[in-house]
């Protein structure tokens, strides 16, 4: 945590500069190497982990706040953040299970429970996908940790966190086959087997290594080159590349698969 | 309008009863025949089109207060709306627009400008198809009129909702082939003939007669069955129905394309 008087000054008059009853929240994959992970924000005085979150200003677009409060919580810039559901079920923040005294000693402030922030909040959910080997997050200003854990992993979350990374996969496992998400996962040219590798660990699940990159073929979603690369004695698989013409015109009037 | 002073209470005093800074707008698509349309509210007051929308109780979900806004705005119940993208651009709603003088007039109240609906605004899209043969939208508490608009006959709209009409095409496009969405526009037992006029018409293109199905049928959304229609002399195509267990299946793990 970076300042305490910052963060008092947020929670006193935050909501002069951000919207009340709206957040934020991001589930930010990281794959490599057969493995993928997901960025928790930890908070010692909420006792837990959860995605990394906060408010938008009232200037800023959706988007945009999205980029800085995940740029602000986990040091990571320049993510592709994909909005996927906004949540919004009154039961989602339990405040009445909030331990306030303990929050409030924490924190410094003796008046948090009729904070701006202890209100109804739904809150817009982003998704991003990013090679974990390349980046190191860091906590931001009001988190106090920012780590990678196995999607398998996962601690129980607060809130409704849980929920959010559950759709959030769902969504990335649903919109894997028309927006080209693997594609920056992938070097420009890959053989079928680092393909079939990215996708069997994105869905988390086996996939058959004949009839997968035949769909994808079939869809016009990669393309097979004239080109092979040597990885042995008698072994040299073709490279196949993304189609993103193909990925970009079928965004525009509808699916790949027409 | 049902009634001046319900409103003006809404207007008033809606706040302690419903969030401020949320609404939600619903995109409800309809088809039949080869017609796709749209329904739209009319605003005397607000002098012009827009999507049917409304505000969010403090003790709903947001699946519960879409639902109750439709029915309330269109009398349309038990639509399946499925929520698609949030909006929260600050310019979205460009209240230095607005004819206040004239709108306080119609509405009968002076200082319309100080309530809590004048202020930013996100809003939770959601999206429908329905068939329009079969239901006859009417206006509801807020709205003069309700109306289905053919597709490609659509007024400019009030706000972002020309951006909301045209990003919900583009979930209803994206989405046709992952969720069964097209289901309750054909018969149980359909002919390919049949299924092809409303992808055809849902995507707003040509799609190759023959190629079509072929595609359908490889990813195992639809199964042929072994049985005929007899539609004349010499003519009995075979009929086909959705694999709503596969469809089912893949929501759970991933998509139909695994």
């Amino acid at each position: 945590m970076n300042s305490i008087s910052e963060l008092q000054d947020f929670i006193i008059n935050g909501h002069k500069h951000y919207m009340p009853h709206i957040s934020i929240d991001a589930a930010i994959f990281g794959y490599h190497d057969h493995q993928l992970k997901i960025l928790l924000s930890g908070y010692k005085a909420l006792g837990g982990y959860c995605l990394p979150g906060g408010y938008i200003k009232r200037t800023e677009t959706l988007d945009k706040a999205a980029n800085r409060i995940v740029a602000e919580s986990t040091s990571l810039t320049d993510l592709y953040l994909k909005q996927y559901k906004t949540f919004g079920d009154p039961d989602r923040i339990k405040w009445s299970e909030l331990d306030f005294e303990k929050f409030s000693k924490e924190i410094g402030l003796p008046y948090i429970k009729d904070s701006w922030l202890i209100d109804q909040t739904i809150s817009v959910g982003y998704y991003a996908l990013t090679d974990f080997s390349l980046v190191t997050p860091k906590a931001g200003l009001l988190s106090d940790s920012c780590d990678w854990f196995n999607i398998d992993e996962i601690p129980p979350l607060l809130y409704d966190h849980d929920q959010m990374v559950k759709d959030a996969l769902h969504t990335l496992r649903t919109q894997l086959y028309y927006y080209p998400i693997a594609e920056k996962l992938l070097p420009a040219k890959f053989t079928l087997t680092e393909i079939h590798a990215v996708y069997e660990t994105l869905l988390g699940k086996k996939l058959d290594i004949r009839n997968f990159p035949k769909k994808l073929v079939f869809l016009g979603l990669i393309k097979k080159l004239n080109e092979k690369r040597n990885i042995g004695p008698h072994r040299a698989p073709f490279l196949y590349k993304f189609d993103l013409k193909k990925y970009t015109k079928a965004l525009e009037t509808g699916t790949t698969l027409t």
